[in-house]
């Protein structure tokens, strides 16, 4: 099933897609307190409505934590460069820097341009507490393709990156699949591209830390709870390492893809203010 | 004027602290869209409430942003060691681990204690989006005594901060004061102390960064929003900086305060997970 999310008088509202239709599933605070549950509500009343009639908005719970991996790919990290690490890296997003498809990104004005990241981004279903890897995967909810686009300038300006992945809308998101229709994730094309050009192409076993090793590893300092994203980290070839760097300017537009999850398009538009 | 907040009916509600009295000040996501006007209509309207009869809850937008300013007081840099850095390192917290004062906090599974690091917090009233310093002063809606309590192995494990700073319940907040009650900063004491003894005592004219410096500095990357809160770093005398080193274990209560703006006292429990 495909969850999305859509704005109705001042709340974001979570609804499962159906074709051309959206099935509604609850305000999106009500829906991320039980899931499971508020889908299964929701398919019984079928109330549904025309996907084009509605303001898309990411099925995320304002108080989200976004987890963020750094190099969790080791062509990735040997690109930085940095060291392979020995336990995830953990940056974080607040929900505000979150977009859908489609929604137009700025640069920064100190910024020479954007970065792009393809990612695999995990929502979290139930809450996790000191949980065991083998016990993370009944917590997935399911999985959207995320774009981590990064102001390098900021990022990079002291030892903490987290000012640099925060830009205003810099975090598009596709529509969540839940983890019953995506199956294992094995080995899956993660690629992103720039007005159709491919820069970066790897699949998700190449991931130094699997997603089970990452939550479990996360939820011995705190508790995941229910809505919870965490973004999985990107491949190799990001802009700011290639030779000669490239990075994104006003009139491009930026793809990432999950083979088998989905696609998120993102837009650079010139500077308004 | 002081500034708290309380749960009603499943969501965070803003008041007015008078005494023993509270008055109603609408619910924090209203609230935070324009406090300003909120606090007009919610004086107006003069609805109380007894202070005693509610759960108290800090007065903060689930999707508000925590910026942390890192090594903000020359001699706190100097323990770490760190170097005096040019720019402000800000790392963030998520609103899931703020905490009311007199909130038990745990040391998480694999700590050996937790750490504390008094604070001036600031919040923000206006937008501000490439804000020059001289216009932040306007866009501070009123400051709050914080204690950044820190999982230091968490901390240092990696290169980035986040993971030992969101620890369940590890962000205490008093109330809010707003600014015009405030006035200016300049030279208040920020005191820790763990069960009634100084760990840490300094003044906010020896920050590194003013709160003009920083809010200015994160505004050229990202839009500022009503409610983000920013906390300005900590002074010297953290634990595990201390010889010998020393962590908050079970039974202490640790406290933060700040002149003039408030109290904040956290007991340490032990784990029941």
């Amino acid at each position: 099933m495909r969850i999305t999310g859509y704005e109705h008088a001042g709340t974001v509202h979570v609804a499962a897609r159906d074709g051309e239709e959206l099935i509604a599933l609850g305000p999106v605070e009500a829906f991320w307190q039980d899931p499971y549950r508020a889908i299964e509500d929701g398919l019984r009343a079928d109330t549904r409505l025309p996907a084009g009639s509605v303001r898309p908005a990411p099925p995320v719970r304002p108080s989200a934590r976004i987890l963020c991996v750094g190099l969790n790919y080791r062509e990735h990290a040997a690109e930085g460069p940095f060291d392979v690490p020995e336990h995830p890296t953990i940056f974080g997003r607040w929900t505000a820097s979150l977009a859908v498809g489609g929604t137009p990104v700025q640069v920064p004005v100190d910024e020479a341009g954007l970065d792009w990241e393809a990612e695999v981004m995990v929502a979290v279903g139930r809450p996790l507490s000191c949980a065991a890897p083998h016990e993370v995967e009944a917590a997935v909810f399911g999985y959207a393709a995320f774009n981590d686009i990064t102001a390098r300038r900021a990022q990079k300006l002291t030892t903490q990156w987290t000012l640099g992945k925060n830009a205003d809308r810099s975090g598009p998101m596709s529509d969540l699949v839940t983890r019953d229709e995506v199956g294992e994730l094995g080995r899956r094309k993660v690629v992103s591209r720039v007005n159709g050009e491919v820069m970066q192409e790897s699949t998700t076993d190449q991931m130094i830390f699997s997603v089970a090793d990452v939550l479990s590893f996360i939820s011995r300092t705190f508790t995941l709870a229910p809505g919870d994203l965490v973004a999985t980290g990107t491949p190799a070839g990001v802009g700011y390492a290639r030779t000669p760097p490239r990075l994104l300017q006003p009139g491009d537009v930026v793809e990432v893809e999950v083979e088998g999850i989905g696609a998120v398009s993102t837009p650079v538009s010139h500077r308004t203010t």
